[in-house]
């Protein structure tokens, strides 16, 4: 058997790979949530009398198998057979007969899919959450480490205002905080348990769904089986909203420490073992790492938009398009797990030049502290900020140090 | 006084036309939120002795008669004076002096655009939670009302399976309560309190800004000052991609009820007060609410795309690209709420056609439930779909409403 | 009369006014194209032996007061009304009984939208095509004037080798003439004459299409009738296209301009009267315009976006979802003129400050001048720079002007 | 030597991971275009003297046996490597010495990966021409063969007037050939030389540009070395944008097709070889060809904004944020190529059903003639509109044959 809807003749050669494209690839990633979710399946369709007690032996001992042979490297999907899960029950009919044949009982490819991508996601998420507590952390370090290290505070680029490092790194802190409330809301929203919708339209057996979602440990039932259907790519797209958050924060630092480190403002330097260099130019030591989260941040912005716009036009029910919303999702997810790492990284290597820093402040960055202390004399805002106008220039000079240490920044 | 940050010069008239852009009309939705923030400030401001209690009076006295010309129509933000927010300072001056030109004392325009952005954000999100539970409770009824009306249940867009109107309702119901969910999650993040962030550095003044968010009525002060400049357009990106997947819902909602109605399937059709007709052809009746929430839904998700797109380049601090952000917010959050109500409308007011939904059924869509009787018999799953797809048209016919009560679709 | 497809009831409140939408006011810039296509259909009418020579004479009589009307700005368009064809067949029949009647004859409301869009876009095509000549031109002179302005060449913006401003704005240049070229194209694919296709079907009479064609001063008509109707979007979406890369090149020369005239680097900057200043900071001077560049570019390709997701879902034929496309194709329009204006004044306003550039030379930026000159010494190129890699630092200083006259940048 | 730009240091693990990406692997596919792009190079350097005549042979023969290795799958790239350039520069050095040492001469492997891609991208942007050429000539003799088949012709989905299979037929032909238009503009934009232009600065050497050009068949030197660097992406999302409307093109049509193949209209079917089936109900045909297209058309349009995105916030030379640009380009020109395979395939065999297209005619479709009737007759447009809106269904019932016969489609 090569499909699980094979019925005797062949798909035309051009269709084919145009329709299995990279899917029986991607699926490789996708093999042991398959098999656990088909394991949960076949301890119900054993509760509910569907399958003996010597079935679901079969089925254990079969599933166990795929698993060990999936961690050798050694389960392999062939492109005919398009997917893992065509995979996992063509090994079970092969080994185990009739066992096979009744795996699957009571489920469609459709929600097969479903299960897994959503086990998938959920540790996947889970990891990513993690990777982002591990980056809030040093942040926080670095933020407490460089509370009074000053640099110049900008707006438009210009130079507005004293401020410090560990501003910054607060800054950047409590956005991705942020970010990570956005991310549990969509997760929330996965840990739903689609297993046992079939083809979006249910099945006429007294499936026990209550059972298998706890099994697999989700927090409920996904009770309506159209709507676990509608929800593919939704949820992926919810997912995705929130990984694009956190590239956001994270290309925002990126672009800052970019910035921080052009050789006109030197405030901080990348070690070498975090930098390339040029084929050409022998003098080179560029910030590759920092420049690909930027890029990567509008892969997965722009991932999010091809997921969205597959799934908005379609009909109720599963459609094939859906199939084209997995790579999608799982580079994003990839791409967002890895950009934490190496921001991290990044953050806990940092060297920061003090020196620069300091010497990069202007009179002109005092003004405003200028217009406070006219304020504090009694003179109206309004009034004091337009005699400042006249030569911001002029602003009394200040330690920078001591200036920053006078400011709100906690 | 023109604006804010005016000394002396004249902006060249092509540069102003085109950086004030429509700002200062689509300030007009923004007086009252700058009005109620602004008095916030001035109590602060008092409280820590930077107003005296008269000045605080006059503040009182300026902004509550601001309010009552903008109520009546007539307070106007001329295009010179770019927004609301100089709009307001200018008149507290001409009619209050010293009191006004104290007002600006500590804050900034921007963090005054955050503020007032905040609450109106908060405002309309609180409208737009309160029509999806409305549209909820209406597609929930529906599904009670037609729980045992059938129709072909279709993958593919072609027949599957039995379904019912009733589980199509409840899944848009399910798909929205989850939308719901990822609403409330961005509309937290959004609580928390920027005034007093400055031009994203603070002011060496005692702000207290925990009063000041308890009189807004924050759930909490955003603490880290550039996080507050650097967060504007990140949590309307937030909002917009909740507001993005309740778009998706109704969309999802629209394609199906206008396929419903093609007039092949006419299970459902709209009443004539919800249609349009043609300048050309006489018989014309058109779903055209449905077709533009299709439409909007695909303008929401571009203006996501657009706020997401203008701040993710950008380094920390204040940068003008900003102000670009607000259209494109403002006009989803507008679109989003009357999506709803549109659809609320129309699901109330559907007229469902019983005798087509029963026509409609043919015997292959009772194929996969023959293919379950023959599993009930203990014939393996694999091995009755085979013996099924030689014939599937043979499958015995049923009766559709006996059928769906068969299906486990709550 | 209040709607061409009025049949005697009113339509819901809520849908009438959430169809509308702001349709009837983008229609204000659309009255006079549809007046001149009006009269040329009139024209052809009348040819055909529709209307007699009197009722054309009317009509000619009637479509000038509208637009004379139009001019004075005194040619109202109700939101009753929803559209410009609407209040001018209206106006029409009431001055003009039967003549206004039989204006209708042989078309529907969608191909007066689709040729009126199109002589709307001939028109502001042409006049962005002009504004980007402009601008190649004082690109050209400011590329000539400063041809020999040395400035360090930037790659990961780290310092890389000599590079002049003249370099920079021929770069420019060369960009917006491949752009002009991509504009021709979408024109030439937009001028084509749709009038006559009427509901996308054509009518059962004998239409002169070329004649009306040629009236217009279109190419060629655009014969197949379905095709007119599928194209709506479509031939927008290609000029937002080629309006994005116009946006794009604009948006690297403000990125770049903002860049060179950050007061670390100060290679240039801008009159104040192409600045604005700060509410708070009374210091600042800031480069809105060339901020708003970048921000209106992200909202060029995000309305390019909208057009392209509103319309793929569709199927053949007119749908009301194509109305949604017009605003962001205006508004479009409307930017890309403007931005190329504001650049172009920019350009033209620039102050280079010699000093600068030359002091930001460092002796690293003539480290592959060094690796070129092993090379022409016989020593591989490779081998070179690996010798040269170990002190880039140590590469011969030069005149920074004498090194660019060495350079082919031309 | 691992990598081009080796000085001795390993780079950090995690960050080499993430910066080299996959783009070792799509570099396969740049193998050839950088030999033979290399060749040229040599011959030029030999030209101006830096090259001997045995050294240029030396060149020639390796870069032959690159190309030899490589056409049998034997010339690998490794990670370690990161791209192809390195890999062809090691093996150069390492078979030839100072030959390999001396190739990268006067380049920089920025230009080398450009000269590369846009080799690729003329190569594979011919093959889609030419497979949008087929498409063309089957949709042109299907119209031709189709003329005839009358099908109702919708507007708002909806029954509008009488239409034909080779109207529609007509209509997508008439959309593909405007679609080449706009891949050629791009193409000649395109079709400019950038190598020499080294690291975006050019070199102190004197290269000969047009030499290069011509030999590699470039239409043109394109002059400016900073454009040619900051044109990298840019010119990829101008063939994208062209790609994306070839998709909207082809996914109008698949819906189209989707449509008229739903059980309830059935005037098209497609043979099964262009259809799957389910892996739990045994009766279903799904049109997955057709159904991916539409998906894979979200997917060029989202990697056209992927580039966009990455581009547009850099400022002018070398990023490496351009790296990402070129999955989504290489991925989208292979998913053009196969889609316009996949249609015209299915253009080919879609089977008609003449009796099902002409008992889909319903008495409404005719309002519209009936109308043209009464115009004949004298009666002014709009006055027999609302006569016949009365009772659209009293229209006289028309053969459909007939009446298609009488509509000036061509």
């Amino acid at each position: 058997m090569t499909k699980l809807w094979n019925k005797g003749y062949n798909l035309d050669a051009v269709i084919e790979n145009y329709t299995v494209s990279d899917d029986y690839s991607l699926d490789q990633k996708l093999v042991q949530y398959d098999c656990v979710a088909s394991l949960a399946h076949a301890k119900m369709l054993h509760k509910i009398g569907i399958l003996t007690t010597q079935e679901l032996r079969d089925l254990e001992m079969g599933l166990q198998e795929i698993m060990s042979l999936w961690e050798q490297g050694k389960f392999k999907i062939e492109r005919s057979q398009e997917d893992c899960h065509t995979a996992i029950e063509t090994y079970l009919i092969e080994h185990y007969g009739d066992a096979g044949r009744k795996i699957h009982t009571g489920r469609s490819r459709n929600d097969q899919v479903l299960v897994a991508l959503k086990l998938f996601a959920k540790d996947e998420i889970g990891q990513i959450l993690e990777a982002a507590q591990e980056l809030v952390k040093s942040l926080n370090a670095f933020a407490k480490a460089h509370r009074e290290t000053p640099i110049p505070g900008r707006t438009h680029m210009q130079l507005a205002m004293p401020a410090s490092l560990g501003l910054w790194a607060g800054a950047m802190s409590a956005s991705l905080q942020d970010d990570v409330i956005f991310l549990q809301a969509a997760l929330k929203i996965i840990d739903q348990c689609p297993l046992g919708s079939a083809s979006s339209f249910g099945v006429s057996l007294p499936l026990d769904r209550q059972f298998v979602s706890d099994t697999l440990g989700f927090e409920k039932v996904q009770h309506n089986v159209l709507y676990c259907a509608n929800s593919r790519g939704k949820w992926e797209s919810m997912a995705l909203s929130a990984y694009t958050q956190i590239m956001l924060t994270l290309s925002k630092a990126a672009n800052d420490l970019i910035f921080f480190s052009l050789p006109e403002l030197g405030y901080v330097s990348l070690p070498k073992e975090l930098c390339s260099g040029s084929s050409l130019m022998p003098q080179k030591k560029n910030p590759d790492g920092l420049e690909l989260i930027r890029a990567k941040a509008a892969t997965v912005q722009g991932n999010l938009n091809i997921i969205l716009e597959i799934i908005r036009p379609l009909i109720s029910g599963y459609n094939r398009d859906f199939q084209e919303t997995k790579r999608p999702f799982m580079q994003s997810t990839q791409i967002t797990k890895e950009s934490l790492w190496v921001m991290t990284h990044t953050i806990e290597k940092l060297e920061v030049h003090l020196d620069k820093c300091v010497a990069a402040f202007k009179p002109e960055l005092f003004a405003t502290d200028w217009v406070m202390e006219l304020v504090a004399q009694g003179i109206p805002f309004r009034t004091a900020y337009q005699q400042v106008a006249q030569n911001p220039n002029d602003a009394p000079h200040q330690d920078p140090i001591q200036n920053i240490r006078t400011k709100n920044y906690d």
